[in-house]
């Protein structure tokens, strides 16, 4: 890939040679970089930046601007927003690297984005147990059974789940130290798993930043399709970090902010009527409630 | 070059067509900008950027470590240090951009980077006045003409001059808000110009952050080569930002690491013994000082 001149149409040779020039005089200023691993990231990212700044011919107005919206971004992130991670998200760039790093794998459940939103340390639940942990919203129960890629059962697979709540919101944003919305369980000797939690609705990714200014300016929408968040961790087998999507939610048509919708974890929440007996005989008083089902696939553990 | 896939060695046909749709489906993502520049240079950076993380496979790792880094470069980022325009020198990105937007005129002045320690309102200096304004190095004659491609002389061109003390530092970067090594002043009926400045001396740019650390971890120096900052304007002729740079640095062996050095800017400063008689009659006492000349050549305006 290296040879191809980048330089737009009406661009005389000798400009072009100027610029490939430069290009090639910076690779080579990575040349002496010990780690031989950096050295080709460096040398990679520095040609198809300078790819991309031949191409569009970049002012330097437009630089000044891209200087202007990274200094930005510096100074909203702090240890509650992170304001890159958003930038990668709505680039696309965190689900390729998830592409890279999670390769398909035959039969396997698909993987899609961590987010910025999961923390250690949640709590242990029992199996049918609440993840609620006082966070608004409709109850939901999700059951399903994990296995291998033969069909085998995974018994004491473990389920990180984590979730907003109806108002889009999860615990790490909220002003006070609760922990809402997020648990772990194991799954019982036939693989078999199954908890309460809420029906997801959509909400926006934080947008009061530079990277909301930039959704705006480009006509995108800010809101990610309603999910909720999984990662099931197994002795031997691939850990699988992914989400469950609502079917019918009218995000899935117009984008997820941060395309991380696959259709096969598009899955059926079942919409109860108040008063409808539940799988546990939780008493929900006059609540609607939905359930939904899961059936969760890992692939072998990487070599 | 939409077209090409990034795949890398062993990537199969179904993962590579996966990341495919993903950048496709990104880029679509664009579609409904309003500014056709700003959809044509949002679609063109997220293709170079997905095509450097498919052709290096980012890991999840250094996809963090990418993030910290941008994290701590606008964390150190204020109103007087500028980490992201470094980042953007050090990657030769700032040069390219200048190499796009000068492009070579035959016979005129070859531009270079502005650098970020230009600031307005230096003061004005009369024909053979000094920049130093107090700030140390060995005093240097600068002379030169200005003249326009056909060999016209420009009076009354105006030429901001600026540098480095001894030491390596601007007046911006002082504790106190002294201005010092900088003026600006007006080319003389036959476009001739002279001025005293200091004997420019090399210097690292500020290397104490994220932008240093890699440097160092590339073996790359943060040595700039001793130059000499020009901007001349003038009516009816391009704008031209330059450096000069001294002949025998062994820093131009070495790299300039921003990427700022052309032979046609590098110039002979002569060294006079203390007690030289001076162009201007000056008592420097018992001091070495040195001379140059510099004679700048400016391009028509841009249409």
């Amino acid at each position: 890939m290296s040879g191809i001149i980048h330089a737009g149409a009406g661009i005389s040779p000798e400009q072009a040679a100027v610029e490939q020039k430069l290009v090639d005089t910076v690779i080579a200023s990575f040349d002496k970089t010990q780690d031989p691993r950096l050295k080709k990231v460096m040398q990679s990212l520095t040609r198809h930046l300078h790819n991309f700044v031949r191409e569009v011919r970049l002012t330097e107005d437009e630089w000044n601007t891209g200087i202007e919206f990274l200094t930005a971004a510096g100074h909203i992130t702090d240890d509650k927003r992170q304001e890159f991670i958003l930038l990668s998200d709505v680039l696309g760039l965190s689900m390729q690297t998830v592409a890279i790093n999670n390769k398909a794998y035959k039969g396997a459940t698909e993987a899609t984005v961590f987010g910025p939103f999961f923390i250690e340390d949640a709590p242990e639940i029992p199996l049918g147990g609440d993840i609620a942990g006082g966070a608004h919203g409709q109850p939901c129960w999700v059951e399903g059974t994990i296995t291998d890629t033969s069909g085998n059962p995974v018994p004491g697979a473990r389920i990180e789940v984590w979730e907003a709540d109806e108002d889009g919101f999860y615990d790490v944003q909220y002003a006070d130290a609760r922990v809402a919305g997020r648990a772990y369980l194991y799954a019982d000797d036939h693989g078999r798993y199954s908890f309460w939690g809420l029906t997801p609705t959509p909400y926006p990714i934080p947008h009061d930043g530079p990277v909301g200014k930039m959704l705006e300016a480009a006509g995108r929408s800010p809101v990610r399709t309603s999910h909720l968040h999984f990662m099931v961790t197994a002795h031997g087998l691939r850990t699988l970090v992914t989400h469950i999507f609502v079917e019918g939610d009218p995000q899935i048509e117009i984008g997820d902010s941060v395309f991380g919708v696959k259709d096969s974890l598009i899955k059926r929440f079942e919409p109860q009527p108040a008063g409808t007996p539940t799988p546990d005989g939780r008493d929900l008083g006059n609540q609607t409630w939905a359930r939904t089902r899961f059936d969760v696939v890992l692939a072998p553990a990487l070599a």
